[in-house]
């Protein structure tokens, strides 16, 4: 599979566990089809906006380049909705980060798997349903 | 120009619309693009959040399959969003309604150009930069 497939994929994947979690979600159009930057993924529910940039990469890192991800967090600001990165490890799962755990590298917002393992967030925590235990 | 034409071309005003009054904007994908039914246009700014339903229709009402608004209400509550009807009148400009303005004729919600002008609502006050007057 490419790497637009397999990040579709786990797009698709992301919006329905957020569907099932009682949100409304967008999966907003490929980049370059649209005129608009935009988050992957929008997910609403009253009182819990959130916004996902979605990555599948199958990495010992995770690198983000500087302009998309300060776009990205620019995006959210302004929208008044909380910024998740969403890690999807191909056949581990999901790493959920807040962006402040990203570190600039002088090109990239980077972040290790050791790192994003220890960083990890629990979907029932950013969508609301429990609070975080540790 | 086709009305799909017209429709997305509206909808482009719309977003720039809305963008220039200090909100997030997304345009969704057109109909069957999309695996998940979603309005046209949501705008996010910090405390306010809107979906708009749009329509470009050069006519004296303006008609939406009952299923359609249904679809369209249900996600809006879901998502904790203000649902909008946005009516563009091609030379005249945009009609923004309460869903509630529109009436269950047996296969659709409709609305007439008149009803539409008496209750309009100004985009101002949608997106609250002002509080309505009348």
């Amino acid at each position: 599979m490419t790497r637009y497939r397999k990040g579709a994929n786990a797009e698709r994947e992301l919006v329905h566990l957020l569907f099932d979690k009682g949100f409304s979600v967008i999966r907003t159009a490929g980049s370059g089809k649209t005129s608009l930057p935009a988050p992957d993924i929008i997910a609403l529910r009253p009182g819990r906006f959130l916004a996902f940039e979605c990555k599948a990469w199958n990495s010992k890192n995770l690198s983000i380049p500087i302009a998309s991800m300060e776009e990205f967090l620019g995006w959210c600001t302004r929208a008044g909705v909380q910024a998740i990165i969403a890690w999807k490890y191909p056949r581990e799962g999901w790493f959920f980060m807040k962006p402040e755990v990203l570190h600039n590298t002088g090109k990239f917002y980077a972040v290790s798997h050791k790192e994003a393992e220890k960083h990890n967030l629990y979907l029932e925590v950013i969508t609301g349903i429990q609070a975080q235990l540790r």
